[in-house]
């Protein structure tokens, strides 16, 4: 492609409402341009990264035997009512009204459009398993949309559906399958990922991986093993029992005042300790109405409200006790409490099980106890997994210790289960002539994100570097002083025809611009191979190759640069 | 691709709300499936040949020079607030309100994006010409969605926009590029179609051209001549004056009663004469508030509103004139009407020019004169064009005989001039430094559309016949009794094997059902070529190849046939 026959333009600056470096850069790049909050235009340039992408999505997906079709954009608000989705879903699900009144919304999602279709097409078992994609564009109202195409309200998803006649099917021949294509795909585009485990949130059913593309800007917080495999979502990363034997007390319980310290960092201020010895006290409902569950957790650690809402007689959704419960359970404020003297169940993390002389609250406004054992001045609580994990603990699958990294989301796979079907009336005849509720899993990838994605972990002060998997071009030929010198344009013009001959994706830039502009360019778009052609060098009989990676850029002859790009491009 | 890894789902019978051919076949072929009202899920097999059409057109756009980009579907109110169309466009815009309560619609097209655009990246004569495309789904809010993807609510549409300094550019660089171009389009997807000059419509601007599939289904009447290029929408194919003298007048101007004439089928029936031989009277508002303008042609022509309202001293836009201003200027109701007396403005067709003795309204009720001849009972009117061509009407290129056939509108192309970048300011400066108003074309296909549209022209009893570019499947391998001959299931493979590797699209049909379902399927699906694989014939060494266009199939030795399928596949 000649840049004359194109569109190429760049901005000097980002506007200022673009913070993130990937948003920043893709204005300045021109890949895209806003069109109102949250609705970008894929400029030219934006949309070959795009299709590049789409494409390597597309084949993965065919070659885990996955089929594509195509669904609407708007869908019939009856089918999100059978599926409870109309009422429960929230503002993000863009509701309309058609010239006949009728309920319509715009897909953020289509589990209940292709529940649809595949209820009246599939009637067997022996039609199963079918996984059904589609790649489409998708609206989600945001009420805050930001960051360019990494939080648009429009974007362009892959969205696959399978469906299964058991639970075994599912796993093995949706889930599965799907699970290996997502690790092919983002290997192919060069990203630096994870596939985490995740919370099913309120999708609802069970068994998730989040794929996220490692990145200081990333919304997820990621926990994964230094020597193995295990990543999960920071949440649901479990913590293990700790080891060996409990420390001997070696303190006498002691009751201290200690005004005003309301926060854990207060009392251990007060009382110079350091926070890793004091308890942390959280009540929460129990089960049973009037109930209250007492948490206990060391005072440097976060509370994990995923693993607590699971315990045995704890109320769910979780649900802080109120004030005044507090008072009455305990004699004391929030700020004051520890298990001393209190008569309702208590759970205590795994890692306070085996530490001594505790500083907990006293039930008793301004008090606290130093010198607190468990076992000797309150029962024995049951001990399990109550907080988030840190860097440094011991990883779930025995192998390492976890890191913490930044994520971005860019696939989800999921084990929907009978959600929908069941709500649908989604079924088949099994082999033995019996009517079952199909099994059901959604995959999901979103497209346009990883384009933002891609950008915010391979960039730099002079812009974007792009992998040769998702690369506009994968090469560009800047000729300096195309129009005035004949040397350089013929050199331009025959290594453009030669490079494209080969099929190779190059970009010719000859637009009438100064030098310093189309070096500068060349490495804001980020293309991975170029080739600057200048009459001194071509006197020598040379043209200057450069690595968009690397700073340094050599001489190579004239006769050499078709062998010497292709060498790059497969190496 | 294998059936078993693909989806066919194929229907007996079409449900009955489908009338149209095109509706019915792609419904019974598993192509599409109806969501709601106007709203279409393509399934595998129907996207499969939407791909093929996009595919082609984008290769076409790209070869005419036009840049894609991808615009969003949910376009903000305030570019079509500043265009004048939020106000003017009618309930097919589909509007609706984000959460914030902020007026957007989803775009039917995107006039008004593409200049919002092009006025901020644009400012120099030197970035013209420029032709920007994309193909994308777009929204129409049709009052009565009918005849499937013909006029579907959803909708994929390529559009085209190019901007020009002037309109000599618009026209070179713009306009016969892409009228060009859509000729590639239309003659590589096999079909047999017509540019064809159209009304510029609501849309405004001057200068368009629809191409029409010719179809007996079609909603537009074509006229085009038997021996040249020319065709044109029927509205807009001019008439010629006659040549020769007028016939000399042989009758004496007499007034005749002829009660309860109302029409001229009345009025001819009563007199028994041909309606040929009857002026028809139609009296429209003239320029001036209170002047009528008398219209006149021949009794069996239809009037042409279009032509009328172009006529000097008539309103425009056309208004005819009431029942009341009628009778104060004739003197009689409607039905009895001429232009013997009258005073105003009187235009004749050129269809009665040459004639004599003419019947027409006495301007009494219940009266008409027979024997009138123009000069000798009233002035010589002004002769011009009032009516539509009729079959065997002159070509007005001067070349053969009008022919009139219906069509399937599937592409528009249409210079606009300054309609939106006037309305939006999209100015650039000229080489003198000067500001000046682009010019503008836009250019439409609608892609899903063509894909009914071809179905409409290409069909028998057994199903769909697809032309090469847009089938499915180049080729069906049907097997007999391929889960249980191990000869048949051996040769498929093979032959599978085979074309698979020539690149060549080819379904293997290894569906577990009856022989008669699977001939059927191929012929319903409309598969170019079919190879059916049994074992009484290949005990011969052969397999029979067919046609799909033909009734006839033939054996060709197993040796033979991927030759076969590769010399008729160049064919």
């Amino acid at each position: 492609m000649k840049a004359s026959q194109f569109f190429i333009s760049t901005l000097k600056e980002a506007p200022a409402e673009a913070t993130l470096a990937s948003h920043k850069l893709m204005l300045r790049a021109g890949l895209i341009k806003a069109n109102a909050s949250g609705l970008y235009t894929w400029m030219p340039m934006g949309l070959r990264v795009l299709r590049k992408v789409e494409n390597i999505v597309r084949e993965e997906m065919n070659r885990a035997g996955a089929v594509e079709l195509l669904m609407p954009v708007v869908q019939p608000a009856e089918l999100w009512q059978e599926s409870g989705r109309w009422e429960f879903y929230g503002k993000e699900l863009l509701r309309l009204k058609d010239r006949h009144d009728r309920d319509f919304c715009m897909g953020p999602t289509c589990e209940e459009v292709i529940t649809d279709i595949v209820r009246k097409e599939i009637t067997s078992y022996k039609q199963l398993p079918k996984n059904f994609y589609h790649i489409q564009t998708k609206f989600r109202d945001e009420v805050r949309p930001r960051f360019g195409v990494m939080r648009a309200r429009e974007f362009v998803m892959k969205d696959a559906y399978s469906f299964h006649t058991d639970y075994e099917s599912l796993v093995k021949d949706g889930y599965q399958p799907m699970y290996d294509a997502y690790c092919r795909v983002f290997n192919r585009l060069g990203l630096n990922y994870r596939p985490v485990a995740a919370d099913t949130g309120s999708i609802g059913g069970t068994g998730s991986h989040e794929f996220q593309v490692l990145a200081e800007s990333g919304e997820d917080v990621i926990a994964y093993s230094d020597e193995s495999d295990f990543a999960a979502n920071v949440e649901l990363a479990p913590t293990l029992p700790l080891q060996g034997d409990r420390a001997a007390a070696a303190e006498t319980l002691t009751k201290v005042n200690t005004p005003n310290t309301k926060t854990i960092a207060d009392l251990a201020a007060f009382l110079n300790i350091p926070a890793e010895k004091t308890l942390k006290s959280i009540v929460v409902a129990g089960e049973e109405e009037g109930d209250l569950v007492l948490l206990l957790l060391r005072g440097d650690h976060e509370f994990n409200d995923i693993k607590a809402e699971k315990l045995e007689g704890v109320k769910s959704p979780l649900t802080m006790a109120s004030p005044e419960a507090i008072r009455n359970a305990f004699g004391a404020n929030g700020g004051s409490l520890g298990p001393v003297g209190f008569k309702g169940r208590v759970y205590a993390d795994y890692a306070v099980e085996k530490a001594a002389d505790w500083v907990t609250g006293a039930n008793e406004d301004d008090y606290h106890y130093t010198g607190f054992n468990f076992g000797r001045d309150a029962a024995e609580p049951v001990f399990v997994d109550l907080r988030n994990v840190v860097e440094g603990d011991p990883s779930p699958d025995g192998k390492g210790r976890l890191k913490l990294a930044r994520g971005i989301e860019v696939g989800h796979v999921f084990q929907l289960r009978d959600k929908y079907s069941q709500a649908m009336n989604a079924t088949v005849l099994d082999n033995n002539g019996k009517s079952q509720v199909m099994e059901m899993g959604c995959y999901g990838i979103g497209i346009t994100r990883i384009v933002a994605a891609a950008i915010e972990q391979n960039n730099d002060e002079r812009g974007i570097i792009w992998t040769q998997a998702m690369a506009p071009f994968a090469v560009v030929i800047v000729p300096m002083n195309y129009k005035k010198s004949e040397a350089v344009k013929a050199a331009a013009d025959k290594i453009y025809a030669e490079l494209s001959e080969q099929g190779i994706d190059v970009l010719l830039d000859d637009r009438d611009e100064r030098a310093g502009v189309l070096l500068n360019d060349s490495e804001l778009l980020g293309i991975p191979h170029r080739i600057v052609i200048g009459d001194r060098a071509l006197k020598e009989g040379n043209v200057e190759y450069a690595d968009r990676r690397e700073n340094q850029a050599q001489a190579v002859a004239l006769n050499e640069i078709i062998r010497k790009i292709s060498a790059v491009l497969k190496a």
